[in-house]
């Protein structure tokens, strides 16, 4: 099985990296152009323009979300070494939730101007989906570092303990942005927003000071 | 012809990768945002989300299959270390269906609830073109496997069969699924599911003892 | 400038490559799915996907239209060892043809199974597109064979101009197929596939005997 | 931090070439296929096509902005050997950015024939989201500059001024370009186009002669 390792997770990298460029590059599609033509009488393009506003801040927080958490996936995967059908099963599985990402953050541009009813059901939507990919991360990560033999030998066994603690507290704010959703879009999305940027924020484990270990050689090829 | 080999496959693989990639991904654009302004009086957005539960489920089992069969053209790739002119022609004519997946994946989707007459031609044309392209991709590995020279030399001819075996027992039940289409879509789904889960497991050739081999020299670069 | 080649070229090739598979993959998202609510009494869906038989084979024609330029397009660069601004910017301008297909793939979808006047009009468009997309293929081609110290340096000028006299060769059936369709649609898709099919079988250089290159070297990496 | 350099930038590069080739390539999605049953009578197909100039002068003029703006993000990142989360952050929100491109297109496409409010209204917005990106792209290049540790230590501080220079400039140029847009749509398409043309030309620093650098060392891999 060891034979087939650095190879393995690097072509699983590239193949995630991907489906992570496309899904970000595709929320581009969901902002329509608008049509003046259906355009109640008097009304001029730029204002046409301006009422899409839910579109472009849909379009901009999944940017974010996205980019995220492929920074964070890749953060990992410096760390595996080694891959199985687990991982391969579990990577497919979180790829599933990003690559379905697109769906919901069209329907949060569709109705995040709309009826309270309806805006509270795409922002549920909305937080839910990142919930569940959030959630597929943490089990990604668990499954890892339960089984260390994926792992860097060379990692401390504190630094993976800190990566957990990390992935299930960021979990918990997931789930929370998901409660809150029921109560407040706003609040929910202003939250989600904030996790992104703390999750783009270095590591623990790269705060440490710099030592020699396995990955360097690693990255020679 | 020798000079191009290692480079070469790892370019067909690159694109190969990029059409898998970018196939799966584009899976979920077949997924409508529901318009409630079509909707009946009454409707709700939650309603008309869980109506189109078959957009959510073709989406799985298709995001399933091209998962599942990139994983397997990856693992086959990793024996194959040299290319001609039929492996590539072979390559693109397989990545022809496997780029058309999200055809049919639409149509499921469109008509999985739908009458039976139509759920039921939906769901013979899904099966029959993940059929097709377990046909190629079987017709691929014969050709492999027929020509040796672009097979790694130091590849037991017992590894060689027990995956000819592998490919040609899974394109028999390729050919089941499609069959079973024609009385039953549910079950035929099932079954998809199914195969879609047994080939992601381990290999007979990945569970015998290590040895060392040429490959692992390979993957040095 | 020359410590920037290998790697230079090696990025140009990965960004059309990326090009390439995108282009090849979004060519599904022609084939619509049939409405039957549109459909006139009586229709059945299978005689409805029937009736987009335009569809399936204007994908098929240009799936492998694109996978034979990239085929060929990744045969080239194997002897292209530097870059420079010419060549970014031709290989840019090729690729904008590249990217192009998939629209006069649609237009032939569309009108294929139409009137006459309208199905001759989609058929110049798309084999005018080809041609276009040949002709700057060609163009790079010369441009790099003119400035040979873009080549390979062991490269033998027989082989070079082999090549050059296959391209321009091939140029001028594609301004051929583009003449015929303006008097018989069929007759210039017909040619179109045989030039596809011609052009992916090996070229004479690869017929030749075998022999140390510094290519073989740069394939280490 | 120094141990994740050399792969850090390679991926994030990797990454980035997914974005540009997806967007580039997404362009023609924009460019419908005319509808003749929507056409006035009398209409033929060529005409039909030949009204949709805008969509194709838009695709053009983006395909152009974008392979530039890509060929340029790859010469920078050449020079640049690590990374830190502010250059991720940075290049995300710079890919933000560039994966909008296809909107403004599209707007482009839309309105560019239409009255005069309404093409002006769109030239406007195609104008300011180019300018935006290349804001964001001077910033990364500041950023980077301005914490020279991310750089190669072997680049001369002349060289890394005349960058800056040139970007300072170009920014300059872009939003020279925005201004005008509010006064002839035309004119600033022009000099759009103009500025990619020059940008794609050589820069200063490679028209130095070759002098041995330790980049010459990392591409070695």
């Amino acid at each position: 099985m060891d034979r087939r390792s650095g190879d393995d997770t690097g072509r699983i990298e590239a193949f995630s990296d991907g489906v992570f460029a496309i899904a970000i590059t595709l929320l581009v599609i969901e902002i329509g152009v608008p049509h003046m033509n259906d355009a109640p009488l008097g009304a001029t393009l730029f204002g046409e323009l301006a009422d899409q506003w839910p579109s472009y801040l849909a379009y901009v927080i999944s940017f974010l979300q996205i980019g995220v958490i492929w920074a964070n996936h890749h953060n990992r995967f410096r760390f595996i070494v080694r891959s199985d059908h687990g991982l391969l099963f579990l990577n497919i599985l979180f790829l599933m939730c990003v690559a379905f990402i697109p769906f919901p953050t069209a329907l949060l541009a569709e109705y995040l101007g709309e009826t309270t009813t309806e805006s509270a059901t795409a922002g549920i939507v909305y937080a839910g989906s990142l919930m569940v990919t959030a959630f597929f991360f943490t089990l990604l990560w668990l499954y890892v570092a339960g089984s260390r033999r994926l792992l860097d030998q060379s990692l401390d066994l504190t630094i993976i303990r800190a990566m957990t603690r990390r992935y299930v507290l960021g979990m918990l704010f997931y789930i929370l942005a998901f409660a809150i959703s029921f109560v407040s879009l706003a609040a929910s999305l202003v939250l989600l927003v904030v996790l992104a940027l703390l999750f783009i924020l270095p590591e623990a484990s790269e705060r440490t000071p710099e030592r020699p270990s396995r990955r360097s050689q690693r990255r020679i090829r």
